[in-house]
């Protein structure tokens, strides 16, 4: 099958992180398509990110589902950049990698924490964990105070502060399972699953398995209420 | 004062309907400025019509704060489409039509019902009521089955469509109050206020003179969370 | 227009205070009657002293009511003491300080933080959030262990520990404004937002300024269902 | 021991009734003072009757604490009036015949439904409800729209009315029992627990039971925080 | 009257103290039967050992039902091991500890805190809370990392624990009442209440005081939804 | 890899039915093992029958677990059974069809309701989804009246029952799909899906899919709070 995986910001390098993180995890007949969208913001932090990334991320949504070759969509952002609308224009599986992260991450915790990057980020998370029922399964959602592009630089000091909070999460959440809050640290759930002996969850991953699971099963987006295909003519007035 | 009335679609109208109303229900000294962004949708209706309006209603607002000049912003979609993001770029208070209209029945009513147009923009609006906090105050949302831009055709039964579902709010639901779901609704509260008997509210006047009241009292947009202004300038990578 | 401001508790100089700060933060053209029923409380710190208030601030209420001349009510208590049976003596608005401060601070931030006088007051508080449903909205209701009388006396260190809460709240809850949880305070908010460069909202403004809003757009209180009209003769058994 | 009914209204018929049935339930060696305060309403309907009825019913509890010899408090009204404020004057259990009768349909069912006696009344109890977290528990609220007072006629077509809210609840609310939401129905819960084959809890009975088990058992209301004894004399400002 | 008091482990020490703290929280003529099924768990240490001494647990009430002479059952395990299953089986009430804990300690806190013995059994409390209802009123479950059988030893430092978890409640929790959180400490309660000066509340006295309660008021388990006898003989397929 | 599927009744066909639906929806290097534990009852329906299958299906997990061989474990009865027990067994993932369906719908649609078979089983259902978090994305639990043998049968009217609660599901709750509340409809749900247009989701098939997906990305059951190992040996006393 095949997966287009969509970061929904213009930064190239981690589009191509996501798209060895994505790879590696997919099953050895599932292609990859890492895509970022031409003039969206450097990275999403904020609300304002999140509105500006969102008619580049729909085009290039919609051109891969024109093709009529893409199985399923994954939203490579932590805020689940535009989810909802993504949702209206295909009957494909759509998966954003913070809510693929959450839902995963219910199922081998009882509660989970998440370490995201900078506090600005916290309420736009906070409000998604509310829309999606899960707020009650999230211990806490931290920041580890980390710009989303330091994640890209060498000699970055961010492995440590990201371990900061999770210690911290570990210490006073009573959270069983650690959720990485940002597509820029898929590439750091392994090593720290294996220092800390908690399942350490990063999105991008859980969402590409989650969206193989959905194509396996034929499963597709309901069209008959709030992601019914939009009304492109909708005549004069 | 000057409040900016940002009507996030392009039907000039609709756009002219919602001045008249915000004006009317201005203090004599406050200036409307009802703008309609160029290159949006012709009306919002669900998820996708919300995305693809956003850049351009950021863009708008971005200018009129650049003046220097106004003192309050209402995006005049019941939607309250890009409410957070625009939040993101200026002290000044902005305001959704929708939460203005949610807080104020809020203070009338034990219980309000919503009348909206399409039963496809019902999910967004339980969202954003449901991140409000103010869910629970609302017995239900209900959906006339008009297009919005139905309101704006003469000859419409839209009003006829619109009282079947008041009726059945006040019936069923034990409603004390009822919102009209849409900005293209503003000029019939009024007259359903009367005829029913209960608080009917229309959005638009209700953001207007929540912008007053705010403006009035200095009252400002938090900068240092999720509201912070947009880091525009990330530097490299 | 004229709003009656009725503070709750017989002190004199509270009152006064509350009067000064209503009609400083009120329109030009508004009149503002402070008013405080004889027979009640000296402060309001819990819910005895709540209880024991309600009837005289009701009789004070119908008096005014009885004048025809009372455009709106403001409850100067933060308690938000009796507004619900108040609402039923009035078609017009019915304001409580408390509510007033919680909708406005949910117009400006994610989350706020409330900072009342006694801990034996944030059970009531908290119950008030919960009723309105914004206690979804509020970070922590925290205690500066300051009676309300403090507030009254020269040479009182009740600042010191308003601030020391204040502090607590931008460091520990994710708070993005405060909330002044007592009419005694409503005199330090200007000083404090400067001081900490966020919205630290006094609910006697926030309550005029809604009040204000509502009478502007001719909003009522609804008749239909909690807040019907009091049935006074109920016949002989 | 002794048990002192208040039932917060001054119909004495309806006094007797409950005094009548609250020893009918009560141990045999508990003694049951019924009173009604002088110079209250004819009954609560509602949030003012509620509101006038607090001073009252709080000096006739004080009146009853001072003799020294009243081991637990009953407040007999439904909407648990005055309730916190009753418990800041004693360390003896006070209970609630509202939150009598829901704690106790919550240990025989896995939903309940009230039917109590004015739509008016409604909103008071699920504020209740939502205060006391039991709303999840509570599939919903019916009013038979019958007066307190017409539960004391006779003649009246009050059973009928109550029957058919109950055979609703049965129906359409999936109620394992079925809680009856107001004092002046004390007398019936046996008959319509016996015809519709469900519990049918009178909540005068459930206060009754519960104060005996929390005095048995030695339980006392908590001093420490919102139950704090008034500060009577708060000093001089 | 006779209750059933089934400690569903099978700790014979524990059994004992539990009989010995109910029969002294039970009136003169009530009976108590302290029983401990064969082949249990030896304690009941999270979903693992709840979920394995369930089958003896439901076999010893069922036996005890069919004497046709036990008015009311007791479930004295603090995770209320099998008590939805246990009331399919007779209509007697069955009451577990800790609801009855969490429902008594409502009745005299706003809010209260739970100590519990291992970490791993604060999940388990947390979903009881959740579907009581009564997770807003529970400000934090503890865990004084004080294994079951540790309470059953001499020269343990079960209580200095326990202590130091009572004390961080009262002053970080805002708790007005203590909820012990394993019918190990049954004996404790009285001695922990004195020195704190607080309610602390045991769920085995609770439970008996509620049984006998329920009894004497002929309140029965209802029949006609999930507490339906359970259908034995399904057919063959 | 192999995943155990185990149906905690005792009913061959069921089983049978569950394992060819599993091993169709399975990748085709994924072994079902369909297994159903000795001694339990024939049917789940409703607390008590859950009760009593629950030490025969953690006994069959564990000997699965203890060949060493089995990658993921599907409880096949939609109550999830024992989930959390088995969770304790074993790092390996272990999904109940329930909680599977629930996730998957939420990933397709705003709200699903639930249609199971007989109104016994909803409250078991609903307190599941409170646990979960997704009872907010749940519109409703509907029983078809159909007990579970019943879909075994041939010449049952089943399919009707279940096909007239679907269009009350469309018609009434705006569910945007569907959910089989039953492992025995599992062969339904393609059928369903195509006459109704919506999605209409199988737990077995989602919990197989889900648990390939956790396999895949290396995904584990924490153990370090709530789904710790078991202490087996507790010492003596």
């Amino acid at each position: 099958m095949r997966i287009a995986v969509i970061n929904p910001n213009s930064t190239a390098s981690m589009t191509a992180k996501i798209g060895r993180v994505a790879q590696a995890a997919a099953r050895s007949d599932t292609e990859i398509l890492a895509l970022n969208p031409p003039d969206s913001p450097a990275s999403i932090e904020g609300y304002y990110d999140e509105a500006m990334s969102l008619a580049p991320l729909l085009r290039t949504l919609q051109q891969q589902q024109d093709t009529g070759k893409v199985d399923a969509f994954v939203i490579a952002c932590f805020d689940d950049t535009g989810l909802d609308a993504a949702r209206c224009l295909t009957t494909a599986p759509v998966i954003g990698i913070g809510e693929a992260a959450y839902h995963m991450a219910s199922l081998v915790a009882n509660k989970f924490s998440v370490v995201t990057t900078l506090p600005r980020s916290i309420p736009a998370l906070e409000h998604n964990l509310t829309r999606y029922g899960l707020i009650s399964r999230c211990a806490r959602v931290r920041a580890a105070s980390v710009p989303v592009l330091e994640l890209e630089r060498a000699g970055s000091d961010a492995g440590l502060r990201i371990r900061a909070e999770i210690e911290a999460a570990l210490r006073e959440d009573q959270a069983e399972a650690i959720v990485l809050g940002c597509a820029g640290m898929a590439d750091l759930a392994d090593q720290l699953s294996a220092e800390y002996g908690v399942p350490v969850l990063d999105g991008v991953r859980c969402a590409v398995a989650l969206a193989e699971a959905m194509v396996s099963i034929r499963l597709q987006t309901g069209k008959t209420g709030g992601y019914a295909l939009p009304v492109l003519d909708k005549g004069e007035v």
